[in-house]
């Protein structure tokens, strides 16, 4: 089956919402075993929406709409498609009804736009929505589906999961399709193509390779397609076993796994709990570390020492290191390690000070140049990295380079 | 100017990466007096490429395609635009020597992937890249404009803003189109439209109003098209101001300004120092506020206290608390802040407390109860939200309103 996803508003096209709805959706079909030919963003505009349909239905199966559902006036979907389908729009009382219901559970009233909301094109399937007010609406028209879900990130996945993936898996049966993720950290891209070279020269022609590269992490997606679902699967398996092979300790997970829960995991067969001492990071990389369920198991806590006098009374950074060395140093980032362990009684602690910029720089610390520790009461590692000049890369690119690092300890430490 | 965006890699077809570059691209060409007359997505392959190239020229004056470019074998983008424009690929020695200096100064050395990253069409004019190896290619074709730009974020930022937008004013003599963002945090979207209904009715049909809510906050764009771009401005700006004095202090800030940054320069003016004691936030809060620059001068660090311990030993609350009422309690979030602002000797200090799931829920306390206090030495207020079921989600969304609620006790702390 093939899907076209289309965004609807004005919003992703003058660039003040990012869609990520688009991925969520496209890495949820995929696994359903469906191929998005294509996603397009349109403005709310009646004559837009209406063209973005017609041409992705001349590639697709199904098209999938988000967005254009709310109760303020600038949303038209609705209207577009009773258009399209030259039906009318007729008043669904149920609907009505859900909605008074679920603003009395809030202790709250609707608004008459809540009411203009329940106006639903004769021809839909109404999906309900769980997660808000605005149904989500299934079309059949001429052999393909059309579906029109809002824009709201966890009514759209709620609405997804629950209803249209069933529905579509039914409508359409499947075709195999299959991918295998492997993810790498400490590497750049063209320096793992240059190990893989030589297997991606064995590839068959059914199977492709792919690197996506951020933030100091490289993804190798394998993805393949063949009639014979078992076979595609042994073939994906047998080079993804392969690459882990070449590429051995880089990797540290499959998948959609995450850096930071792949720490996680170590930590807790290793019987270990982290901590964080933070400057430049802010508190970043903490919250990569409690954004995986269950890490409280693992993680204590953090002192963010933004003020040196933080770095002195909590972490008893000497002040001497401090007006020695500067807080963006080894020496600093060393004793914040020793201090973080002793004062928050941890097996294993991981420091960050550096330049995030855009000011504070100089031409021996330039914007970007990072340094960070880590280390239990006796070892202490330390590194030295310079990022870039964006800020918020950098606190992201050196949060992520620090979970390596502890990954790199805790694999040395074992 | 109309310009339609292309984004290539099969990446964003199968959900792996979020197309973040579109918006930026968007928001910085509207800026630039074009309209952004759609987006799409098209995988790695040529004949999906094309078909959107053509697709797009119809409608659009430029089309600006972002990806594909990269060292390694999966990028095709610039051998389609050859066969596109029926010429051949050369091989720019320029490049390439800057590319080996590149990496020379780097200390690493060159791989013949990126040897093949120079050849180049025939009719490109190359747009210089100082921030990576692959250079963007101008294409000028039947009067419209095509431009290639790799889809590294940062490479894609630095071409954009240096060589593709003063090229495309250049090119096209601009059409006046202008917005203005107000940006309000406390109230929902629909209670706002209520509020401004009767200003709705008011704007001429040449004024659009939009609502673009987001983890709390609800941002209002009106956004207008006219000959005269002088009228323009003055009539976006006198109903703009008739919204601020309808929603007033639930206003916070204009255009791409932040509720982090707002409070940093209230923070600043009152001078005050704030810091932060959280559990469930696990440091996403400080992050929040140390993402901007400059928040050194207003924000001294955390304490992230994720164990039980922590909150204990650092921040003070007295176990009897911690038993009786549990951790997320308003007892708990009011002696965090108490304990925080002691211990770091700040002026303002904010807590969260909350369940953030997917785990730890229970019948009084379900997944997405979170408590906040915020508060000085003397004063503390607390609350207590429900967010909801989505870790990632909750965390944000306490986030986003622990940081009002600070703006809320500066507001009347004045």
């Amino acid at each position: 089956m093939k899907v076209h996803l289309i965004t609807v508003g004005d919003e992703i096209l003058i660039g003040q919402v990012i869609d990520t709805n688009s991925a969520w959706m496209a890495r949820q079909l995929n696994l359903a075993g469906a191929r998005i030919a294509g996603i397009s963003s349109v403005g709310d505009d009646e004559g837009e929406i209406e063209h973005a349909l017609e041409e992705a239905l001349k590639q697709a199966d199904a098209v999938l709409m988000t967005g254009g559902l709310g109760p303020t006036k600038d949303d038209i979907t609705k209207k577009t498609l009773a258009k399209f389908f030259g039906v009318e729009l007729e008043f669904h009382e149920p609907t009505y009804g859900r909605i008074l219901r679920f603003f009395e559970r809030l202790g709250r009233t609707a608004t008459p736009a809540h009411r203009q909301q329940c106006f639903m094109p004769v021809n839909a399937t109404l999906l309900l929505n769980k997660m808000g007010t605005a149904p989500g609406m299934w079309f059949e028209h001429k052999g393909k589906v059309i579906v029109s879900i809002p824009g709201v990130p966890y009514e759209m996945e709620y609405l997804m999961e629950h209803e249209v993936i069933p529905r579509l898996k039914r409508f359409f049966p499947g075709l195999p399709i299959a991918h295998r993720t492997i993810l790498t950290a400490g590497e750049g891209e063209s320096k793992i193509a240059e190990r893989l070279e030589y297997l991606e020269e064995e590839l068959p022609p059914y199977i492709k390779l792919a690197y996506l590269p951020n933030l100091g992490q490289v993804r190798l997606r394998l993805s393949g397609s063949l009639p014979d679902e078992s076979a595609l699967n042994r073939e994906l398996d047998f080079y993804a076993q392969k690459i882990r092979e070449t590429l051995g300790s880089l990797i540290f997970g499959a998948e959609t796994d995450r850096l930071e829960a792949a720490i996680g995991r170590m930590l807790q067969e290793q019987g270990k709990m982290l901590v964080t001492a933070e400057s430049c990071t802010g508190g970043y990389l903490a919250h990569l570390i409690t954004s995986v369920p269950g890490s409280s198991n693992y993680f204590k806590g953090s002192i963010i020492a933004y003020s040196n006098e933080v770095k002195m009374k909590q972490l008893k950074v000497s002040p001497q290191t401090l007006e020695t060395h500067g807080a963006v140093s080894e020496q600093t980032v060393a004793e914040m390690v020793k201090g973080a362990v002793e004062l928050l009684e941890a097996d294993v602690a991981v420091a960050v000070s550096g330049i995030a910029g855009p000011g504070g720089g100089s031409p021996e610390k330039p914007v970007g140049t990072i340094w960070m520790a880590v280390g239990n009461g006796e070892k202490v590692l330390t590194r030295r990295i310079y990022a870039g000049k964006d800020r918020l890369k950098n606190i992201e690119y050196s949060s992520s380079h620090a979970l390596n690092f502890v990954r790199q300890f805790l694999l040395q430490d074992d």
